[in-house]
Parts: structure tokens; C-alpha cells; sequence
């Protein structure tokens, strides 16, 4: 295992993401709060660039590149975000791209990754080893792996979403941060941890795939088989080692949402605070939405990962 | 005619409604403006308060009210915005307020409004006369009606939208801003005329209800039966006495959008900005993407009137 990163890292970070990556705004809702009984503040990843946090590990990691590996080009795999991610990263940076993506991501996604000029290779949810093909391309072609979310340079970039958010509202009661690899939670918890020691932060991943909170509770890294959730981004077999050392040290607690709540969650920040966001960026609001007898007039951090769901997808989900 | 506001009735409209009106944010995207080939940058009112620029003006009129009046209490009729904004407005200063709603209003707008703690009376879009009932009622009960658009105060406060616009992006070559009675209109052309003076200003208004345009050139108001279109907010009549003297004197043109341009400007905005706009909200984005090669390399001003719309319905509009 490489050795973590740290908050440093994560400062280099946004250094490196400065005038490429938004500094996304952080929208509040006085109706929200209302009915939450805390104050909430939302820091829109939905409005990054492609849509999603993704952006920000991709493009710190890509840039790190020495001459010879950006030449030679990067391959990924990714349920959707991360592959937008590293190809508009790549792009912007002029470094071939290969992602591999699953025969079932949203069409939306292999388009938009498409779009920006790499190439797509297309495998089996279900059936084949993501990481193996990813390994095996990378080693016949010379190509640089740059995997989700288990790699520092990917966890610092996502840190910067929390510190922005943080040097923003300042001091937070709790942050709430969607889970699927980790590497968003990770990142979130080194910001957290070295600019708001008191605030309590947890991760919220999809009831169906609750292996985060498995291998916190039991102290080692719990595999699953591909979960059956709406939250396609959180549809992960188990974390990182480097997500969970950091996970297990930093954060202070996890838990689950449903499905049905998701789509709940989904409709509130439809109809109230008028923005679209993919189920997987509903978890952290949802969780807040059932926890907040606990919450009451706290300061509640909430990560809004990500905004690319298909239209008909979103028109069917939030449909009464 | 009372006599029209003036830019500095705009500025202290922003005194009076700083710290209770939103400064809502300026989205930019870049994907939007490569496809239009020009710089846009969307004033996003679907952030303000109860949904809609129409807070600012309704608070702008009734903080002006004296003692006596706000015991009494205010009316109104409006197809939507104006109603919850009036009831919003009257609940935050403590005045009893009265909503005379039309029968085929959004359910979302009615709950709000009663939400707020108006009293709502229907009446038929189609056969009744909105304004004799408004008055009829004011006159009986002492009640100060405050229209939706033709009112100095209202116009003033709908102004202040356009000032922190240019405030924050500074000059621009164009404005696109939708039309119905012309309160936001005018408001904006004051804003122009004040601060941005080489900056065109293009009213827009729903194909199916060009009254606007035809009084534009014909240089009298015109009236017109309610017409049918998917932009509720824009279902009007005919324009104010001081909404057609401000826009005559200050609009470089007016435009229409079709039904179907709102929907393709709608589903847009959802599917690349990530946010939820009313068919109403739709309708200057609508002409901006028609007229895109006469905008070529321009900075543009895009006003986003309002988020108010059923989920349903919004979720039937996107659905491809």
C-alpha cells in the first residue's frame, strides 16, 4: 500500500485544480431547514465540470504525469463519473485516454466520455474483473492506471471539496458524505480533520451495498457482490485500502440509505432548492432527511456529489 | 398613470430588500456556451426566495406600506409567482393577505401560497375579469391591492434582479429577459438604461401571446384573449400602462419562443446546468439559443425567472 495521503496533499491539490476545476457555490434552503430543524449547507458538486467531484482527483492526478506517461497515455475504469473525469481531464491536458465502463452505465455518460475524446471499452458489470482488464491494458499497452478512488493523488483532489465548503461556511456540528469507493469520504475526512476537528463526519452508502460500514465495523475490508441500487456511483464491490485506512481513522460513523428515500431526497432538491442531482448524490441528504430528531439545530455539512442522471431516468424517478 | 420608477427607485428597492431577498447566484457553463457559440451568464432567480424574481418586488411594495394600510391588509391576483411572493412578502411583515388565484393554477403555487398563511379565492382564468374582482374586493374589505406587475414598487423591486447581474459579471453586449405584464422587463431596462447603456436589452415572450411585441411596434397596448402556452407565468392579457411606457422607451426589441423551444431550453438546463426551471424560466434561455449566430462571440445576459413547477409536470416536459 502507498502511503496515505494527508492534508497537505490535499492543499497541493487545489493548487494544482485552481482555474480548472469550479469552486462550486454552497447553496442553503431556508424551506429545507425548516423541515430538518438544522442548518444545512450544500456544497454542489452537481455543478462542477462534467457534472460531478470526479473532476478534481482526475485532473490533480493527471497533472502529476511526468512527460513520458502523459505521452503514452491513461487508462481507467469507472461506472461513469470517473471515466467523464479522466477524459476531460486528459483532454485539457492533451494525454490519451482509455476507459473501461460498464455494458450497463447510463448513456449519458459513455457519450459525454466519448465526447471528450477517449476511448471506451465496454465490460460486464456482472461477470468480468474490472480492476484485472484495467491491469492487464495498462501492462500491454504502457498505459498509466489511474483507478477510481484507490490512489492518492485521486483522494487529495476530491479533499478540496471539503475545504473549499469549510473555508466557505467555516465551523460545521457534521459533514455527510455519500460512500461507494471511498475516495470522496476520505478526502473529505483529511479536510475535516485538520480544519474542523469537532465536526463529526459520516459516510452514507446505499442500503444494498453496505460493505463501508461492514469493513469499518469489523476493522477489515469487506467484498460484495455488485449491489443493486439506483446509486449507480456507490455500486462498488469494497473500499480501498488506502480509502479505508483513512476511512477507519477519521471518520466517526457510517450508514445507509434506501433506495426509497434516495429518490425522496431526489424530489426535495427538485421541487425546493430547484436543482438536479444522480440518486448516488442524494445518500448524504437523505441521511440527514432520517437523522435529523439528531440533528437539530446543528451545522450540517452536506456533499452533493454529482449531478448526471439521463433525463428520462430523472423524469421516471421523481414522477409521483 | 402613476409616474414610472426611475433607476434610483431601483437602487433603493436593494436597500430595502438586502438581507431578505437572495443575491442568487450567476451561472456560467462551459458547455453551454461552446454549443451557443457565445458568453452566457444566467441570473438564476429559481434560486430566490419562494421560487421566483417576483419576491423582490412584491417585498419592495408592501415594506412601503404605512401602518395603517398593512393592518388592513393586501389582495392580489396572480397566476402563480406573484401569489406566493405577495403571501411570503406579507407573512415576513406581519400583513394579513388576500390571493385571488386562477382555477387552473399549478397545485405547487396554491399549497405554497396558503402555506405562507394567504387566504386564496379562485376565479376562472377564462371568464372572469382578475382585476374588477381584485378591485371589488380591495374596495370592500380597505384592502391594498398590489398588482403583479403594473405598480411603480413592483417594478423598482423586479430591478434589482438585473442590477446584481451586471453588478457581478459587468457590462454586457446583450439581455435576454421574458416577458409577460413586463415587470421584469422593465425593471431590467432601468438597470440597463443606468448601468450597462451599450448593452441591448430583448423582451421575450411565449409565441402564442405576442401582445407584447404587437404593442411593441404598433406603439399602443394591445390586448389579447389569456393566451394557451406552457409558460403559465407569461399567460397575460396585455401589458401595464408603466410596464408599455418603460419597455417602448427603453427595449432595443422583443422575440417569441414556441412551446416547444421552452421544453428543448428546458431540458437543457436539467440535463447540462443541473437545475430546474419553469416553462415561464425557459423563455429567454428559448431565444438565445435561436438567435445564436447573431450572438456569436458576445456576453449575454440570460434572466431565469423562476423554478415553480409541478414535479409531475416537470418530469412529463423532460421525458424524451
Amino acid at each position: 500500500m502507498p502511503t496515505p495521503p494527508t492534508f497537505a496533499d490535499v492543499q497541493a491539490a487545489a493548487e494544482r485544480i485552481r482555474g480548472h476545476a469550479h469552486r462550486t457555490p454552497v447553496l442553503t434552503s431556508r424551506r429545507v431547514d425548516a423541515e430538518v430543524g438544522a442548518q444545512l449547507f450544500f456544497k454542489c458538486e452537481n455543478f462542477q465540470r462534467m457534472g460531478a467531484f470526479k473532476f478534481r482527483g482526475a485532473f490533480n492526478a493527471l497533472s502529476r504525469l511526468d512527460e513520458e506517461r502523459r505521452r503514452a497515455g491513461v487508462v481507467t475504469f469507472s461506472s461513469g463519473n470517473h471515466a467523464q473525469a479522466i477524459a476531460l481531464a486528459a483532454n485539457i491536458l492533451g494525454i490519451p485516454a482509455t476507459i473501461l465502463m460498464p455494458h450497463d452505465a447510463p448513456e449519458s455518460k459513455v457519450a459525454a466520455t466519448e465526447g471528450y475524446g477517449a476511448s471506451v471499452v465496454r465490460f460486464d458489470r456482472y461477470a468480468d474483473d474490472r480492476d484485472e482488464m484495467g491491469r492487464a491494458l495498462a501492462a500491454e499497452k504502457g498505459l498509466t492506471l489511474v483507478p477510481p478512488y484507490d490512489h492518492p493523488d485521486v483522494i487529495a483532489g476530491q479533499g478540496t471539496a471539503t475545504m473549499e465548503l469549510i473555508d466557505e461556511v467555516g465551523e460545521l456540528d457534521a459533514l455527510f458524505v455519500c460512500l461507494g469507493g471511498g475516495g470522496l469520504l476520505s478526502g473529505a475526512a483529511l479536510a475535516v480533520r485538520a480544519m474542523a476537528p469537532a465536526c463529526r463526519i459520516v459516510g452514507v452508502e446505499p442500503e444494498a451495498g453496505d460493505d463501508g460500514l461492514r469493513s469499518f465495523r469489523s476493522g477489515r475490508i469487506v467484498h460484495i457482490d455488485t449491489p443493486q441500487t439506483i446509486a449507480d456511483g456507490a455500486q462498488t464491490q469494497h473500499l480501498g485500502e488506502l480509502t479505508f485506512a483513512i476511512i477507519s481513522r477519521d471518520v466517526d460513523d457510517i450508514v445507509t440509505a434506501s433506495d426509497a428515500e434516495l429518490v425522496e431526497a431526489m424530489r426535495v432538491f427538485a421541487a425546493t432548492m430547484k436543482i438536479v442531482v444522480e440518486p448516488t448524490g442524494c445518500l448524504a441528504f437523505a441521511a440527514v432527511r432520517r437523522l435529523a430528531p439528531e440533528l437539530t439545530g446543528q451545522r450540517v455539512g452536506v456533499l452533493v456529489s454529482g449531478g448526471n442522471v439521463d433525463l428520462d431516468r430523472f423524469a421516471a424517478l421523481i414522477a409521483g
